[in-house]
């Protein structure tokens, strides 16, 4: 069975069982997102830490209470069945990894759907900048840093970001590119020395994997979606559910409708 | 006594009660916030109101609950006492303006500081274009449409604008300028015929004051921050508290911190 082009049938595909492999590269031009559901008690709390940390945590959708639709940018989409892959949290231990959340479902869950970076590395590829990761097949890699995200009282997490080595002439445009992105992470948050912003070694991410860099490039850092795991995990909610790293949810968006 | 130039001074000016006027022009450069104050078992429906409808309800600062302090936009100010004048409904309707919420503050309120269009006029100001209410020093002029903003269960209401005459051969320019200040409303929602958008007559707006449209001039119109102020009295909740038209938060935010 082929791979279908349009998130319609991708989450279709998904909700029967036939799709369980990672998202990028899939629907290319649609915004993927990343999933976060948590109880109602806490909603209001991770609304706030996503609002307060935008770079990060870029909105897309919320789901009302109970209902597992994201009316926005997948009308008639069911985010318990439409993902690939799903991870399951119970104070904040992995308990499970399932392809399909229906069994673990409540009536107070609320769902979060928030901006990748897929939306504007499109953008990057199309402007003729090089994508290093996707290149050399790899994992984007992904380092936690000494930046503090604002918290709330509940929330709190170091900054996580990924890392793309871009020829240092081509920086400015890759900023440029970005910004526009603003609802998938949108422009760099460190352009230069890794050091500055507590990460130690290039070689060694936190997630993800080492890619090359080469001596006439810089390494430019961006927001990372992962920044809401990692807060999830240090807040250790009752229960909690994500997508699993890489099985992303495919909405009706396009990539240019995130842009400014 | 003369009233202060900078943010800090004219909170302090509030607090002290020897300032109650209107803040349009106060402290020219630093942003200013429309204020909402909910109890906590409507803020996450508030804020998702709010996330789900950018343009009209730009999110700057949430404040812990019980917590009058805005802690982004104004480290150390208390918006109990620091705006000149507030509004108090009690199920939707209006009873009482005053100069202090204080007596009517609890320990399950959330404040939630609004960006507002001083911050693109300023700059619209500064790259030459002309605001109409400015030179005539009246109120903005703002009718409802017939946009519907996207609801959540419980908050709903039609989209309000203002609306900024323009020369013909400005209005691209000022797409472009107020576009950047997508955290003060940002570009417009509509440009040229009022009726498309269900306003049948200029001259008759909602709020605010009637401005001259010359022959040469196109209408343009931006999302409003009263939307939020329609929203809540639509939803008629126990109680809410907002300033009272005019009379705005006075933040240490430069509007420039508002731009992309």
């Amino acid at each position: 069975m082929s791979i279908p082009t349009l998130p319609s049938e991708i989450r279709q595909q998904c909700r029967t069982g036939q799709l369980e492999v990672p998202t990028p590269g899939l629907a290319l031009g649609y915004v993927q997102a990343n999933l976060v559901v948590l109880p109602y008690n806490l909603a209001f709390e991770f609304l706030l830490f996503c609002q307060r940390n935008p770079k990060p945590c870029p909105i897309l959708d919320v789901t009302e209470v109970g209902d597992p639709e994201p009316k926005l940018i997948a009308p008639g989409a069911d985010i318990r069945t439409d993902l690939p892959r799903y991870r399951i949290f119970r104070h904040g231990e992995l308990i499970e990894e399932t392809t399909d959340i229906k069994a673990f479902w409540r009536n107070d869950l609320v769902a979060f759907l928030i901006g990748c970076s897929f939306s504007f590395e499109n953008a990057m590829l199309n402007s003729g900048l090089p994508v290093r990761h996707i290149e050399e097949e790899k994992n984007v890699p992904m380092y936690k840093t000494n930046i503090k995200c604002v918290p709330t009282p509940i929330f709190s997490s170091p900054l996580v970001v990924s890392m793309r080595p871009l020829p240092a002439h081509h920086v400015v445009r890759a900023v440029e590119v970005t910004n526009r992105y603003y609802k998938a992470h949108g422009s760099p948050v460190h352009v230069g020395n890794p050091g500055i912003i507590g990460i130690e070694d290039l070689a060694s991410p936190d997630y993800g994997n080492t890619v090359t860099l080469r001596d006439d490039e810089v390494p430019v850092f961006w927001a990372c979606g992962v920044t809401t795991q990692t807060a999830i995990l240090q807040a250790k909610p009752e229960f909690a559910i994500t997508h699993a790293p890489g099985h992303m949810f495919v909405s009706d968006l396009k990539d240019e409708a995130l842009s400014i």
